[in-house]
């Protein structure tokens, strides 16, 4: 009866068959064929003894009933959950992983019951592909979509309301979306998406922090000039600035652990190779688990773009775009899940995440905890993204040992809650 | 009689007003508004004592008859000219200026005749702008425009034979176009465009050489990745990389005398913020006027390149896409303009032009010389272009000095050209 590895990631497989371009995988919120994944899903979720529902906000939800049933104060409940919807030509495996173990998890119970309901949840939206603004399926469960959002369109003029009507459902009944449960927490199992435990040759990770990031344009201001006619001394060339600033900003980060920097985009003005560049325009993207680091970091990447352009006789404008605090997982539920994975036999590594997941929205309002799974050549977000099936294996069985730590009462959802 | 500097100026801003853009001053090779152009430079020139054709190229020439003619050998003809094409949204005086100055120069002669004759030519393209070729009139002049070339296209489908018909000329008797006579040399006045005059306070530079140039595509290629979830140890960032070299290429330059090497064009991809990018194309552009120089500064960036990708992990492919050695200009005539420039009074600079000019394809054919006139601030392909009255003066005065070094016999057709 129990779902082994092996049909986990054939399920994962045959979700990327749903997609809105033939040829690849590519699934954005509430798309077409996003409801035979809905349909997928549900099916399992029933057959795993789950009762299943599709909320306003697209989220598919199956909840696995507790021993214990509080009508007064609702029941204690545990979600598990991930993303259903893709990047553009995704793999198989980002965010859909996290759904099919889940459901393979409480269909491994085999009717066995906690003193605690267990919900298991697709999210709709977490990659922020169509509306540009990521985690809808998550805000959703927390009350978090707000009219603002609800009104953003994507590149056909329609609305996120738009798409929920168009997809057969209530925006007006987004409240409902949203839990009234006692939370003993919220747990997601995701692929790494990075390479470090393929690195360490390692299945899995459990999530300590998601990283805090500053996104910013950094902009190198000098004189365009004709690249035969202007001596090297006489030039302020707004790519060979941008390119020692380049060079520092890696510096820096390989010389602060755990610190990544990148970056990523580069465009220079006017951009001919027989003239000499008057302004190049690059990205910024510095991320770490502890924000007074990446604040220091950010300070001495402007202090160095500042010394090169008065060095160099240019300008240089900083535009932050994004400065996103970290977010730690629950100490509780990461010591819970620490204990799960030594007992199920797989080593122990406790890592951060540098990409952020649903996991980062409910955080805020739960305890909340990750289980990466090892990405193979940390490839993700591309269609040759895969895992390996001993490490699924290893993540199911982790994942029952989490469970049996929960049930065993080392945590429970008061003294989760007052740990927050 | 004579026309002084202000009025050179004053001409050239009033064939900036023939453009084929409202508001800026965009002129290529036989366009409509050349028309205008034709008429006031051949009335110009009628009224210098010239008498002037439009050939097939589409060149103004106007010839000043000499004293001396043999009809069996053909004359010795002296050549001054520049072009009336412009880039597009240019300033007033690129190539304009020189021709200009040449009609001024033969009015200002005021009927003295020399033992040659001079003709004038304003050349009808030179930027390269229409048909992706430059030099279409100095060709023409040397027997240079083929079949290839006629044949080449410009964005609406138009060829250049198209273009010479549809102006109203024959490209079949293009051969026509070519010189006959005895030339003892080819003349021009050019604006500098660039900012060594200006900073060295000089109003004139007599040019030596015309550099040359190596462009190539050099691209890095490494491994795209999520910019928050792959550690600085495993990454292989075509930009970081491209950044090294970029360096490298203005370092070497800064360190090799003369010599000029440019990145002005940089693509990553895939260009997100939040993706380390996998590879990055950026443009070089190597130039100096000893062809020894620049090959082995070429060879010095190949190494670093290479020795950059190793270190990395990354590689790295390397596309010539131009390799053009340096012209000299004639040694006699070099002479013989910098003798004319200290009469003249002005302060003598030797000075190589890092950019192309007419005088490059002609010197392969007679002995060649150039005069550079400031350009302020260096600027140039820009409406601000501009020059001083003062210094158009002292150019003047220095070609008059330069026929003057000419009549009197210290350079000759027959000696000069055994010189080449």
């Amino acid at each position: 009866m129990a779902i082994d590895a092996r049909e986990i990631v054939r399920r994962c497989r045959a979700l990327a068959a749903y997609s809105e371009q033939a040829g690849n995988t590519t699934r954005t919120f509430l798309c077409e064929p996003m409801r035979g994944v809905h349909a997928d899903v549900s099916t399992w979720m029933r057959e795993a003894g789950m009762a299943t529902q599709v909320d306003a906000a697209g989220n598919v939800r199956g909840v696995y009933a507790g021993t214990e049933h509080d009508d007064a104060n609702g029941e204690p409940r545990l979600f598990i959950g991930s993303h259903l919807d893709t990047v553009p030509r995704a793999g198989a495996f980002d965010g859909v992983l996290g759904v099919m173990l889940a459901v393979a998890l409480v269909e491994s119970l085999d009717g066995h019951r906690f003193p605690f309901s267990i919900e298991v949840i697709g999210f709709s939206e977490e990659e922020g592909v169509r509306f540009g603004v990521p985690f809808i399926g998550s805000r959703a469960l927390v009350g978090l979509v707000d009219d603002e959002l609800l009104s953003r369109i994507d590149s056909t003029g329609a609305s996120v309301a738009d798409a929920i009507r168009q997809f057969g459902l209530d925006p007006g009944a987004l409240a409902s979306a949203r839990t009234t449960d006692r939370a003993i927490g919220y747990f997601e199992f995701h692929i790494e998406q990075g390479p470090v435990l393929a690195r360490l040759g390692l299945a899995l990770g459990i999530v300590n922090a998601i990283a805090g990031q500053t996104r910013a344009d950094v902009t190198f201001t000098g004189t365009s000039g004709h690249a035969g006619t202007t001596p090297m001394a006489a030039r302020a060339d707004a790519i060979a600035c941008a390119a020692e600033w380049i060079l520092a900003v890696e510096g820096d980060a390989k010389a602060t652990p755990g610190l990544v920097a990148t970056v990523g985009r580069i465009d220079a003005t006017p951009g001919a190779g027989n003239v000499i560049a008057g302004q190049c325009v690059t990205s910024l993207d510095v991320r770490h688990v502890d924000d007074a680091v990446r604040a220091e970091a950010i300070d001495r990447l402007q202090t160095a773009a500042h010394e090169i352009v008065m060095r160099r006789g240019l300008d240089v404008t900083w535009r932050t775009r994004l400065d996103q605090a970290a977010v730690a997982m629950d100490s509780r539920l990461v010591d819970a899940l620490t204990r799960a994975v030594a007992r199920s036999g797989a080593p122990v590594l406790q890592m951060p995440s540098g990409a952020g997941h649903d996991a980062m929205i409910l955080a805020a309002h739960m305890p909340a905890a990750m289980l990466f799974v090892r990405s193979p050549g940390g490839i993700s977000h591309h269609p040759d993204e895969s895992v390996l099936e001993p490490d699924v294996a290893a993540a199911l069985a982790a994942g029952r040992e989490f469970l049996n730590e929960l049930a065993h009462g080392s945590v429970g959802p008061r003294r989760a809650t007052s740990d927050v």
